[in-house]
C-alpha cells in the first residue's frame, strides 16, 4: 500500500462520514424518525428534545448535549455498565492524549531529522516514503537518538499506570455507590443456590431448601424459589403467546378493513397447515380465539405440574435483609463445595434458567471443553485470516489469482481494492465470530447473561489480538507463524517487531475506517432506519409489532469492547514506533466517546445491569495490551541494536506488579458483595413479595398459582413474622 | 555399594534396633522414668498404665495398647491433627500393602525368569548382582514382559486414587465433626481483622472497630480486642518472670540447705553483674524479691500505657454466635481487600502477635521475597548435597581424597563407610534445615504457628524431593544437573529414569536405616531420657524446672511429614522398577504407625490444634509424588524402548484431574469455616468473658486492668444486652 492509496482511503472514508452526518442531520429532525433516534428517551417517558421543537433545532445540538451530560445522567439513562464503559473510553483517551502531548513534539523531529543511512528496516517494500520518515524506522541502528524513544516508552507506560489506577478506583466507587443505593434492588435480596444435594426420603426439594436456610438464617430468611424444568410449560406458553399475537393482528387487520366504503370489513383468513400455506382455510379471529381457549387451561395444568413435579436441584433464596444476602452469597455453606453452592443472584431479567441446574463438576468439565473448542476455532480461523494478508498486497493477489491481472490494471479498481478490500474483509470476518463465541460461552453453564457476554468478550479479545494484530503483522498465515514458533519460540516477538513498521499504514487506514465508517453508521443509524421503515410499511400491523420493529437493543459490550481493545492494542504498539498513529487513536476514542454518549443518552436501552462487572476484565486486557506493547518495544530496540534495550525489562515487571496489586486490592468487591456496601439504609422497607415475583418466569406467572401449597416450588413457607 | 555392604548395614541397623528395644523395655518400666515415657498421660492427670503396676507389665503391652486404641482415643489424647497424621500413615500403608499384594508375586517372577542378554542398564557399575535380578533392569529392551510392569504402574496409581479419595473424605468428616463439637472452642467465636484503615480524627482505634462491627453485626457482636505493640511490656514481663523463677529457686535451695546437721541453712548468694560472674555479691532471696517489688508497678504502668497508646491496626473481634463468626471470617467487609481484611482467628496459644499488624501488601511482598530466599537456599545447598553423592561410591572417595586410600583398604572400615556414611551425612544435613525454613516462614507475616509449620513443611518437602531424591539419583552435583537441564530440559526426567536402578540399594538402605534407627530412637527416647536425668541431677532445683526438663513437646509435623513424604516418593518411584523396596516401605509406615501411636497416646503433648488443616497439603504432595513416579516410569519405559510407553500418558492426566477434583470438592472447608458446621448446637451458653480472656497475652493479664476504660484496647464496649 503506497502513499496514494493511504490518502485515497482516508479521503473517501471522510467523504462517506460527511454524507452520513448529513443524512443524520436530515433524518433525525423528522418527528416520524424519533423512535429511531430517541427510543431510550421515549421508553423512559421523556420528551425527545427536552422541550425544544423539531424544526428549530441546531444541527450540532447533540454534541453540546453529549458534552454537558454528567456521569449521573448516564447512570440514570443507561446504567452503571454504560458509565463504566465511558470511564474506559475516557481513560484510553487520556492515555493517548497525554502520550501525544509528549511524543509528537519530541519523537517526530527526532525521527525526521535523522539522516538514515539504511532503509532496510523502514518499509515492507524497501521504498522510501513520507510517512516512514516520521517513524522510528528512520532512525539508524545503535543511534543515541533511540534514547528518546526509550524514554517515550516509559512515559506512555507511566501515564497508563496512573490513569488506570485512578480509573479502577473510580469504577470501584461507582459500583459501590450504585449498590449502596437506597432503592430496592431485587437481586440484592436473593442468593442463587446450586448443587442442592438429593432430597431425603419423604421431603420435597422445597421443604429441604426451606429447612436448611431457615436453620442457618432464622431471622432473615424470607422464602425460596426452586428452579423447575420449564421446557414443557415454556413451549405451551410461547405457543399461546404466538396465538394471542396473531389474534390481535387479525383483529387489527379486520378493524382496518372497515373503511367507509366497506363498513362491514373483510374478516381475515388463514390456512392451518405448514407455514399458513397449505391446509384448510379458516376465519383467523375465530381460529385463534379457539386456540387460545384451548391452550389456556392446558397451560395452567402444566404450570401446576411443573411447580409440583419438576423441581430441580437449584433454587433462589430470598432474604429480608440485603446484608444477610450479601453475606450468604459469599459464605461456604456445606463442607463440600459441590453441595449447597451459593452465589449472588443475577438480575431477574438476565437469569439463564436452563444453566442454573447444571451440576458443579459438569460446569467445570464444560468450561474446559469450551476452552478447547475456542482454541480450535482460533486455530482454524487462521486460514480465513490469511486471505486478508493475501489481499494486503496486490503483488500477492496477482501471484495467487492470476486471472485478476487484467482487472487490476484499471487504476480506479486498483486503488479501491488496495484501500478497502483488506479492511473490509477483516471487518466482515470479525462480525461473524461473536455469535459463535456467545453460543459457546452459554454452554459453559454460566447463570447470567451479562456474565456470558463478559466471557464471550474475553474470548473475542484474545482472538482479535492474536489473529488480527499478530497474524496480520507477522504475515498472517497459520503456517508462517507455526514455522516461526517451531524454529524458536522466542523469535515470535522479534518477528513481530521486525514487521511492525511495514504495517503501520495498514493499521492507520484500519483505524480511520473504523471511526469514519463505523461511528458514522453508528450515529446516523441508517441501517435500523431503513429496516424500521420497511417493516412498518409491509409487516407491522399492531402497535406491539411496530414497537418491536424500532426497539433499539443495548450497546453490545460483547463485541464493542474487544473492538475498542484492538484499536488500543494497535495504537499502543505503534505509539512509539510510528507516533503518527496516536492522533488517529485519539480521534477514534474521541469520536467514540462523543457519539456513543449521544447513543447511550438517547438510543440504546440497556438489557441488563451488572454494576460495572465488566471493568476488571477491561483493566486486565488493557494491561495485556500494555505488556504486548512493552515486549514489542523491547524486541524492536533489540533489532535496532540498541544496547540499552534491557532498560525496558523493569517496565514489564512493573506492569505485572501493577496488575497484581490492582487485582488484589480492587477485584474482590467485583466478585463478592462487600458487607459495608450492603449495610446502607434503604429508603423504604422492601416489598418482599414484589421482589419475589420479579423472579417468577413469565411462563409460570398466573393468578391461579398464587395459592400456597407447601409442596410447590414457589409456595410460601409458613413462618412466624410474615412480610407483606 | 555391593551386596555385602547392603546386608551389613541391614543387619547392623537391626541389631541397633534390638538394643534400643531392650533399653526401652528396661527403662520404661521404671517408675522414675514415667515422666519420659508417659508425660502426656501424666499431664492429663491419668495413671500411666491404666491400673496395672509397673513390674508385672508385659514387655509388649504397648503394642496391644496401640492396636486397640481407636481414632477417638487419639483425638482425645492428642487432637485432630494427630488423628489426621495417622490417616496419612495408614493411607500410605494401604497403598503400599495393596501394591505389594499384586506387584511382588507378579513382577518378581517375571523379572527373575528373564534371561537378560545385556546388563548395560541393570547396575551402575555394570556388574551382575542378586538384587538386580529381581528388578525391571533385568528385563530386556522391547520385551513383551514389560506389559506386566505397565499394568503394575496403573495398579499402583488406581490404588492410590481410591485410598486418597477415601482418606480426604474421612479427614473432611473428622474436621467437620471436631468443629461441630458442642464444646465451646474459643477461636470459633472470634475473627481476626487486619488492615484496619487509619483512625478518623477524634476516635480511638478501639472505638472505630467497635462502631464498624456493631453496625454490621448489631445482634451478635460481643466486643473487640485491639492488637497492641507489646514489645516494651513483654520485655518487662519476661524480666519479672525471670526474677520470680530465680526467687523460687533461691528459696528452694535455701530450704534444701536446712539439713538436720545445719538447721539454719545457708542463704544462697549471687553476683549482680554480667551472667552472675562479676559484681557485688548479694543475698539472692532479698535481691530477687526487691527486684520483683520494683518491677511489678512498672509492669502495671506499662500495661496501661500499652493498652491506651499502643493500639495497632489489627484486632480480634468476638461474636456471641459461632455462626456469625464463621460467616464474618469469610466475608468481604470493605470494597478494598486491603482494608478490614477478616479471617478466622487462630487458636489463642498459636497467635503470632507481632505478625498480626503487618499490612496487606507488606505481607504479599514478604511472601515473594521469602520464596526467592528459599529458592536461593535450595540452589546453594546443592553443593553440600553433592558431597553425599561423593561418598556414595568409594571409587569416588578414593579419586577425590587419595590420602584416604590406605584406610579404605581395611575391610571393616570400608564396609562401615560404605554402609553408613552416605545416609548419615544426608540425615545430619536434613536435620539442620527446618529451623531456617521455620524462621523464614515466620517472616512471611503468617498469623498462626500451625500455619507457619505448614508453610515450612511445604518448603522442606520440595527441598527434600528436589535435592535428595532427584539430586542423589541423577548424580548429585549442582553442575551436572544444570548441565543436563541446559542441554535439553526434557532430558532431566530421562536421566533420572536411567539412574534409578543403580541407586535402588542406596535407597533400600536409607529406608531401612530410617525405620530401624529412627523409630528405634523414637520409641526408646534414649536422648530425652539422658538429658532429663542429667538436668535433674545437676540443674533443676524447683518443681517447675523439673517439669520443664521432661516436658515432651509435640510430634513436630514440620519435619516429620516431609521426612515421611520422601520415603513415600522413593518407594513409589521404585515400586515398579524394583518391587523389593515395597516391603521396606511397608515396614517403615507400619513401624511408624505403631510406634507413633504409642508416642501420641503416651508421650507427645500437642502444642496446637488446627483441626486437620495439614491434610490438603499432605494430599497435594502425595499427588506430586505420584506424578513424579508416573513421569519416571514413562521415561524408564522409553529407555527400555517399549513402544507402548505412551499408554502411561492418560495416567498422568488422570492424576492431574484427580487432584483438581479433590481440591475443588474438599479444600474449601479447610480454608473457610462452613456455616453448616458452625450451626450445630452448643452444650452450654458460651461464657464470652472467658473466651475473651483466653486471648489476652499473659504480659497484659493483670487484675488491675479489668476496669472498663473506653479508650483501652481491651475495654468492654457499652452495649444494650450484656453477656456475662
Amino acid at each position: 500500500m503506497d502513499s496514494t492509496s493511504f490518502w485515497t482511503s482516508l479521503i473517501t472514508a471522510f467523504v462517506f462520514f460527511v454524507v452520513l452526518m448529513a443524512l443524520f442531520a436530515c433524518f433525525s429532525s423528522r418527528p416520524g424518525n424519533k423512535v429511531i433516534y430517541y427510543p431510550n428517551r421515549l421508553l423512559k417517558g421523556m420528551d425527545p428534545f427536552d422541550g425544544g421543537n423539531y424544526a428549530s433545532r441546531n444541527l450540532f445540538a447533540w454534541i453540546g448535549e453529549a458534552f454537558s451530560s454528567s456521569e449521573r445522567d448516564i447512570i440514570a439513562m443507561s446504567g452503571v455498565d454504560t458509565a463504566v464503559y465511558f470511564v474506559f473510553l475516557s481513560t484510553v483517551l487520556g492515555i493517548l492524549v497525554l502520550s501525544a502531548i509528549v511524543l509528537l513534539p519530541v519523537l517526530l523531529p527526532v525521527a525526521a531529522t535523522e539522516k538514515a543511512t539504511n532503509t532496510s528496516n523502514s518499509t515492507s517494500y524497501g521504498t522510501y516514503r513520507d510517512l516512514d520518515k516520521l517513524s522510528m524506522g528512520n532512525v539508524a541502528e545503535t543511534s543515541s537518538r533511540l534514547w528518546a524513544f526509550l524514554m517515550a516508552t516509559y512515559w506512555v507506560s507511566i501515564v497508563a499506570y496512573y490513569l488506570l489506577w485512578k480509573a479502577y478506583k473510580h469504577v470501584s466507587a461507582l459500583r459501590a455507590a450504585a449498590l449502596m443505593s437506597p432503592e430496592v434492588i431485587a437481586e440484592q435480596f436473593a442468593v442463587l443456590v446450586r448443587d442442592i444435594p438429593p432430597t431425603p426420603e419423604g421431603q420435597t426439594m422445597k421443604e429441604q431448601v426451606d429447612t436448611y436456610f431457615k436453620s442457618i438464617y432464622p431471622d432473615t430468611f424470607y422464602r425460596s424459589m426452586i428452579v423447575t424444568n420449564n421446557k414443557e410449560v415454556n413451549k405451551i406458553y410461547e405457543e399461546l403467546e404466538l396465538y394471542k399475537k396473531k389474534f390481535v393482528r387479525a383483529e387489527t387487520i379486520f378493524a382496518a378493513s372497515k373503511t367507509t366504503g366497506k363498513p362491514e370489513g373483510t374478516r381475515p383468513t388463514n390456512k392451518t397447515g405448514l407455514l399458513g400455506l397449505i391446509g384448510k382455510k379458516v376465519d383467523s379471529i375465530e381460529y385463534y380465539s379457539e386456540k387460545i381457549r384451548e391452550l389456556t387451561p392446558k397451560l395452567e395444568a402444566e404450570q401446576k405440574a411443573t411447580l409440583r413435579d419438576k423441581q430441580q436441584a437449584a433454587a433462589l433464596v430470598f432474604f429480608i435483609s440485603r446484608l444477610t444476602a450479601a453475606s450468604a452469597a459469599q459464605s461456604l455453606h456445606a463442607t463440600m463445595l459441590d453441595t449447597w453452592n451459593a452465589m449472588d443472584a443475577p438480575e431477574p431479567r438476565q437469569v439463564i434458567w436452563t444453566n442454573l441446574t447444571i451440576k458443579f463438576f459438569n460446569r467445570q468439565i464444560r468450561k474446559y471443553i469450551i476452552y478447547i473448542i475456542v482454541a480450535l476455532t482460533f486455530f482454524f480461523s487462521m486460514i480465513p485470516i490469511s486471505f486478508v494478508s493475501l489481499f494486503m498486497t496486490l503483488e500477492n493477489l496477482k501471484k495467487y489469482l492470476p486471472f485478476l491481472k487484467p482487472i487490476l490494471k484499471i487504476a480506479a479498481i486498483r486503488t479501491v481494492l488496495e484501500a478497502y478490500l483488506p479492511q473490509i474483509a477483516l471487518i466482515v470476518f470479525l462480525a461473524l465470530l461473536p455469535k459463535w463465541l456467545l453460543f459457546l460461552s452459554k454452554l459453559e453453564g454460566i447463570p447470567s447473561r451479562s456474565h456470558i457476554e463478559r466471557a464471550a468478550s474475553g474470548k473475542y479479545f484474545y482472538f482479535i489480538v492474536l489473529n488480527v494484530f499478530i497474524g496480520v503483522t507477522v504475515g498472517g498465515t497459520l503456517f508462517t507463524t507455526l514455522r516461526i514458533i517451531e524454529k524458536n519460540p522466542n523469535s515470535l516477538i522479534t518477528t513481530l517487531a521486525a514487521s511492525l513498521p511495514g504495517n503501520a499504514t495498514f493499521f492507520l487506514t484500519y483505524v480511520a475506517l473504523k471511526f469514519f465508517v463505523g461511528y458514522g453508521l453508528e450515529l446516523s443509524r441508517i441501517v435500523p432506519l431503513i429496516i424500521f421503515h420497511l417493516k412498518r410499511k409491509y409487516l407491522c400491523k399492531t402497535e406491539a409489532e411496530v414497537k418491536e420493529a424500532w426497539y433499539p437493543g443495548d450497546l453490545g459490550y460483547a463485541t464493542r469492547v474487544p473492538g475498542d481493545m484492538l484499536i488500543v492494542t494497535i495504537t499502543l504498539c505503534y505509539s512509539v514506533i510510528a507516533p503518527l498513529i496516536i492522533p488517529f487513536g485519539v480521534v477514534y476514542f474521541g469520536f467514540g466517546w462523543l457519539i456513543l454518549r449521544n447513543q447511550a443518552l438517547k438510543v440504546y436501552v440497556p438489557s441488563y445491569e451488572s454494576y460495572g462487572r465488566m471493568w476488571p476484565r477491561m483493566h486486565l486486557r488493557l494491561l495485556a495490551a500494555l505488556v504486548l506493547y512493552q515486549l514489542t518495544m523491547f524486541a524492536y530496540f533489540g533489532l535496532k541494536k540498541f544496547y540499552y534495550a534491557p532498560f525496558l525489562f523493569p517496565l514489564i515487571i512493573m506492569t505485572l506488579i501493577f496488575g497484581y496489586v490492582c487485582h488484589k486490592k480492587f477485584y474482590c468487591s467485583f466478585r463478592y458483595p462487600a458487607l459495608e456496601v450492603a449495610l446502607q439504609e434503604l429508603k423504604e422497607t422492601p416489598h418482599m413479595e414484589r421482589i419475589f415475583r420479579t423472579y417468577v418466569p413469565p411462563s409460570l406467572c398466573s393468578e391461579k398459582v398464587e395459592d400456597d401449597q407447601f409442596e410447590d416450588a414457589l409456595s410460601h413457607v409458613s413462618r412466624a413474622g410474615s412480610f407483606a
